[in-house]
């Protein structure tokens, strides 16, 4: 298998420079003292497009040889990936198609189309739009920019780890949301491999711990149910090299309920005046459950924050917070 | 009158050096394509205790000698001022006393209360809580620390405008708002003194337009009406030391419709994934209403993020945008 090293990070890192923003660590008095032990936000929310997934994508694509970035890429993700896809290509004059289903959120239709992708519809399920996207390669000779499961697109999301390290060289433990683990593998290889001293812990939704499962277990498991507020973590099955880095390199995985999520939204909106996709939130829902070792400052990642504005508001309306 | 100088603003900007958090610059596509030029954001809204008033109260605060300072400070604003001199006092170790109405916001009262500051309620109104915060001074020894109309507490606001400079030497526009003027005037003095090429513009609520009838006049004029969704631009006239130096160093104060706080704060949330009061959003809205020259970078001071979560909730449910 293809694992990415450290270096792999560290590369991806120099060719994301002046690409992305280094989303700044911020601090929160309130959720340290909730916690007992100095808090750190990740704000990937503030990234371009709105989620880490940028780093990944930016990173394949540039990893490309100029006849197949001109050939064009294609991915199939309905959500903060295809975003991330697009906005990429356009930055290197990369021809972008993403395949989306039928049934699609028509904001998430307009803002990929927003960055100059290409939209082409298929089916209602994920299997279907695979299959459309392969269907698509071998037709045109397109590159498949894979969700998760690839060296650099781990590569990419392992940046987040460095910047995390060199911004605190202090912090004792690094929480990262768990969907296919493309983000939470590079994190936890870069991180473990920089620092070998540092904890990453994984989170995922209790409704599907197919994570926490598949590591007790000693190979992966599948979800039965990915019915999670979280969208961006409805992934029934870990990819193969995100299994094999997190098996070696994540110290926990820990689950959290449907209302931590919900709440921790809502805090980080009202206290750290961030907006946060639920996916992206589960991360500091944990600190705040009393999951995550409190020695030592503690780093939460925020994924992302593209949120729906109807959701945000009817979380706000309605869940209780103290 | 005693006005402050650019070198008090580099003086509280020593001062503040770990007290504050930078809140450094965000850039934003979507608003930059829509104002056809380069926007920046400053988002202020980041800053401890969710506003900038932090900079001001403990510069202010930070002035006093050992024994003023163990005497205790008091000051009659019953929002973001309020928390900044609770917050900035705790810092120092000094006691601080705030003065709210007697039908204050509970949670207003719950966070100014939970960073440590006493709070005493009386009457109704801002004249009211000024009428008493002056007879404990009398009684106690206090130290005043007014919201706006102090020499301190401007150098400390514009410490907002030396960071924007620092970070983006090309900038050709500053937008802040105004309420009583400490954050405009105190930008518009460290910017313009630091590079006299930047235009610094000022911005009211259309329905309160009270410092460009002031500064069209030759002296201050008193608003009308304060009714806007702005809570804390609903100041009635600017302050003298405000009034002189905007005087000085403003280029022009535009107004915007409570329709288009509206849409700023929505869209903040929505595309910046920033939470801001409807105060923090004028500039933005500034912006993208075109009533700001275009010639250059813009940067638009989001100076607060203390917005009630149900009001948050109704405008995101509410407020039709594009």
């Amino acid at each position: 298998m293809d694992l990415p090293t450290l270096d792999d990070v560290r590369q991806a890192r120099q060719g994301l420079r002046g690409v992305i923003v280094p989303t700044p660590l911020q601090t929160s008095a309130t959720f340290s003292a909730r916690a007992a032990c100095e808090v750190l936000l990740k704000p990937e929310c503030l990234q371009k497009a709105g989620a880490f997934k940028l780093r990944g994508a930016y990173t394949k694509i540039h990893s490309l040889t100029p006849e197949q970035r001109g050939r064009g890429v294609i991915t199939y993700s309905s959500g903060n990936h295809a975003q991330g896809v697009a906005y990429a290509a356009r930055l290197m004059g990369a021809r972008a198609v993403v395949v989306m289903p039928e049934n699609a959120i028509p904001a998430k239709v307009a803002a990929t189309r927003g960055y100059g992708a290409e939209v082409v519809f298929a089916g209602l399920d994920s299997l279907a739009r695979q299959h459309k996207a392969e269907e698509l390669v071998r037709e045109h000779g397109y590159t498949m920019v894979p969700p998760f499961d690839d060296p650099h697109i781990i590569a990419g999301q392992g940046t987040v780890g460095l910047e995390i390290l060199d911004e605190r060289p202090d912090v004792a433990t690094i929480v990262a949301p768990i969907g296919g683990g493309g983000l939470c593998s590079g994190v936890a290889l870069a991180a473990k491999e920089a620092k070998p001293s540092v904890r990453v812990v994984g989170v995922e939704p209790e409704v599907c711990p197919d994570a926490r499962d598949s590591l007790r277990a000693g190979e992966i498991r599948t979800a039965a149910s990915i019915d999670t507020i979280a969208d961006g973590l409805r992934v029934r099955r870990v990819g193969e090299r995100n299994f094999a880095l997190m098996r070696r390199y994540v110290d926990d995985i820990v689950t959290v309920t449907e209302d931590e999520i919900r709440q921790a939204v809502v805090l980080l909106a009202e206290r750290a005046k961030l907006v946060v996709e639920p996916s992206g939130a589960v991360t500091l829902a944990a600190v705040l459950a009393g999951l995550v070792p409190t020695a030592g400052p503690v780093c939460a990642i925020l994924s992302g924050g593209n949120i729906d504005r109807g959701l945000l508001a009817r979380l706000l309306l309605e869940v209780p917070v103290a």
